[in-house]
């Protein structure tokens, strides 16, 4: 029989708590910085002050143990104190995707019973309009009011809130599996679905991200002397859960507040910046941005996911001297769960001390656009239809499953859908991917945007990537439709790329295809007898390419 | 009221067990080499292997959950499948200190009521004469039996017990508070102790220590392409945790069998070995080795713990090319809570990218001998008498007491000792301390080698480090003896020098230390007022020095 560990007149296990990842910095970088937009920066000693000083605001507005605060703001230090404060009081924080429609953010509020709404400005107008249908929710707080923002009928505004309360708020211990967090899933099918992490989960989750972005060889890391930015939305899964991490490094952060290309690249230079991530979305938004041209990208490291990197990105990151490395999650799982780096030097050297001016080869921008290798306790495999592991050769696909402790229990409210994600004891990515023998994972699409075509897989991300490719060719997105003697075919909707010599032709894709058909790359049944010629791709509220939207249209 | 995380139709936490480390390096370095002795050579693949191999074994030897096995070896692959092996299984591994009396380790054995006995040869007829006595005891297996070893009455010897089974041991998921070590304290005072880990307690450990030593800026690291090998006996507090940390690196392991200088010198260089770590006594022995003279020490990283290490020492270390650096933690807590890093580059550069023949500056000699920072989670207080603070001023000193989730939850059958340990919620570690405003602690003393003196405190160790750097002084213990007037005054036991022109005396001691009393180093009325000559000084089971065996020959 196991023996539990039970030894009389000692002490039991120290519960994981989200307020314990404060204890080291607050021990050894007291005085580190945490800067907004430049406007405003503070210590990591106030840090500690007004996470206490705004548990106590919020006690006063009834928040207790069980209470759901959500807010509403861009990435912002008040979102990091809210990071800290209400899960520390055993309260639940929301984040609120800004990105959904009013009624989408009505229905998220209503189903997470918020009783307690910190706003920044930009949404107090919107706040306001949804008040009177959600009964529950009891205090407005403003954050960052705009001069003429009217106070009344809101709780107050956060900084006085701040200013009139105790630091001393007596944060308690609890269970380690008390709920933290709570969020709601975009996605491009169904509703939103909620999810929420524990404790437990968000600092496990941590401690894994830290035990692999610190421990690379040879660049593609997060340590201390590192100075942090977020560039994916605090709203959006903790925001990859990076600044949990930066605050137990005791790195210097800094918060952008709302995305502007040239203001974020002045924050960068200006705050000597290191370690940022964000989507491809936000990335060639930098690289493009007017004053791109004139800024210094080097010692930049930043950490691309929320969907595939692609080669031509990746290449172009790293001729402006970013190190640049792909990563994988989901909502569903805290999210991390790969991190790619390199294993190798290349030919011409690699990572921390690559000279700015080194030629990158064409193998290490591959390696870099690898999804990347599993996180310290992250069981992985990639499965069969009966949960049968695939060969790790680089090429067979299957199913990404996984088990890790972080990753979230099911949908509230939805057991069947929980059922589903859990589904043989692995939660289901629903991504199609491959492994190769050194153990970098390749996600090749989602489940549902593969296309089976006479009975064979063809998969979008990998038409797209190459269609890409095409000089005429701005944005490509690949979906199926229904085909009466294949089942399903591609069809390629392009965005043609401006002075490029007039937009492609199916000839001319179909040209640039027989290429990689020639060379094997692709299967001949994968060219597409059809493309369609727009002005621009749907997206989804987090910058996701919206097939669903796409499919409806093209059928 | 606290909302649990209760999803319906989802799925519990994920334990955190010990066989969960292997994931990662299984997946990413499969064919990552463990080293014996240079004698033996296989992969990660084959660990794998060898650990269901050995937990089948110790199943058909009646090995269940809740059984426990204890090994007598030393630094071997073997201890580190037991490592894995038995906790796996929901057994408990006890790991016996090799340097204790032969009436303690039958006490232990017996006290930890050991079922299965793993021994080296070189202890074979001792658990052979022990085993009449030990009732519980069920089986001995042999491991690497010496030519005419009489296998008669064991159960055979390790390498056949594993050929003949199988790998694929069906390894359980249970709870992760189930004990997985046990072992007994020595320190200088009383009879051996019980300490025991859980599964939880050792991950959080590993992911802890992981998190502190890969993240420095400036050298003092463990990370991705370090080759590892253990200095400390692995039967001491699990080789302080680090076997478990290269395993989840996927990093080559070196384990070196009984030490023996020179070929642990040959070793290292034969096999690139970058990381290791060490009692000082040991790192002094490796200095003073006769081929330490022609051998090339740079590239190799070295945590220093269990006693303070001297700037000398650190100094000689240093010359050599070794990143040397302090750390602290002790059996009750897993054992690491402090380890040190550089906060800054010296003048000079420091670290990973230092020049060989470049000079160390005195300033980071000192920060390096400090005892450390605290690790992520580790929960660290120096306070007085009555739990109060001291201030952060780097010279007030109090105990230190500490709350991580990996300490020990007390001492196993021992209620009235386990209380004491944790009084006010706090482990206790019964060292006095100081802690500089950068956060940096140092240990002073143990608390009962303090000497009180007319009322006011006197260090031993600071005497003793001072003392130490008298060219006529090879080693020296400071101990308190008693005195009419004083209360305690201060008494120096000296190892003399030889060659260094006769012995020093009470008044060559004097006129050394007075130099320290006019720089207000130390306060007069720390000068001892009497030494003594030894040609050795007493030490404990683990090469500690004995203070308590000084204690009742000088009075």
């Amino acid at each position: 029989m196991i023996r539990l560990l039970d030894v009389p007149g000692g002490r039991a296990a120290e519960p994981l708590l989200v307020g314990k990842l404060l204890r080291t910095p607050l021990a050894v970088s007291p005085a580190q910085e945490i800067v907004y937009r430049g406007e405003l920066r503070y210590d990591y000693r106030t840090l500690r002050q007004r996470i206490g000083r705004l548990a106590s605001g919020l006690a006063r507005l009834g928040v207790a143990e069980g209470t759901t605060v959500a807010v509403m703001d861009w990435d912002s230090h008040r979102y990091l104190e809210a990071y800290f404060a209400v899960p520390m009081m055993g309260a639940v924080l929301m984040t609120v995707n800004l990105r959904l429609s009013a009624a989408q953010i009505r229905e998220t509020l209503d189903h997470a019973q918020a009783e307690v709404l910190l706003v920044h400005a930009d949404f107090l107008e919107l706040a306001m309009r949804l008040r009177g249908t959600l009964p529950r929710l009891r205090h407005i707080v403003v954050l960052e009011p705009a001069a003429g923002v009217d106070p009344a009928g809101v709780a107050g505004e956060y900084e006085a809130l701040l200013a009139r309360e105790t630091a001393d708020f007596p944060f308690p211990e609890f269970d380690e599996n008390a709920v933290a967090t709570t969020f709601y899933t975009t996605g491009t099918t169904g509703s939103p679905k909620a999810v929420c992490f524990s404790h437990r989960q968000l600092v496990l989750h941590t401690l894994g991200v830290l035990g692999a972005l610190a421990s690379p060889q040879f660049g593609q890391s997060v340590r201390h002397g590192d100075v942090y930015m977020p560039l994916t939305p605090m709203f959006h899964v903790h925001a990859w859960g990076l600044p949990y991490v930066a605050t137990l490094l005791g790195l210097k952060q800094v918060y952008p507040g709302r995305y502007d290309a040239d203001r974020i690249l002045a924050l960068r230079r200006r705050e000597q910046v290191t370690y940022s991530h964000c989507v491809p979305t936000i990335l060639q938004m930098l690289l493009s941005a007017p004053s791109a041209a004139n800024t210094d990208f080097s010692g930049w490291k930043i950490t691309v996911g929320g969907s595939a990197m692609s080669t031509a990105l990746a290449r172009q990151a790293l001729d402006r001297g970013i190190d640049v490395f792909a990563a994988y999650g989901m909502s569903e799982t805290c999210p991390f769960l790969l991190a790619n780096r390199l294993l190798q030097r290349s030919g011409s050297g690699s990572g921390d001390d690559r000279p700015a001016d080194d030629e990158v080869g064409n193998d290490e921008v591959a390696t870099r656009c690898l999804t990347g290798l599993p996180l310290p306790l992250v069981d992985l495999r990639i499965v069969d239809e009966q949960m049968n592991d695939v060969p790790h050769d680089g090429r067979t696909v299957g199913e990404l499953v996984v088990r890790a402790p972080w990753l979230t229990a099911g949908y509230v409210g939805d057991p069947a859908a929980s059922a589903q994600l859990w589904a043989d004891g692995y939660l289901h990515t629903r991504d199609i991917a491959s492994i190769d023998p050194a153990g970098y994972v390749q996600i090749r699409d989602r489940a549902k945007d593969m296309i089976k075509s006479g009975g064979e897989w063809i998969s979008s991300l990998q038409l797209e990537e190459l269609i890409a490719r095409h000089p005429g060719v701005a944005e490509v997105a690949v979906i199926a439709v229904q085909d009466q003697r294949w089942g399903e075919r591609p069809l390629a909707v392009i965005v043609p790329r401006s002075g490029a010599g007039g937009p492609p032709t199916l000839d001319d894709i179909t040209a640039h295809l027989e290429t990689h058909v020639a060379a094997g790359t692709i299967p001949r049944y994968a060219l597409p007898d059809r493309i369609e010629l727009v002005d621009a791709l749907p997206r989804t509220s987090v910058g996701k390419l919206d097939k669903k939207a796409l499919r409806a249209q093209y059928r």
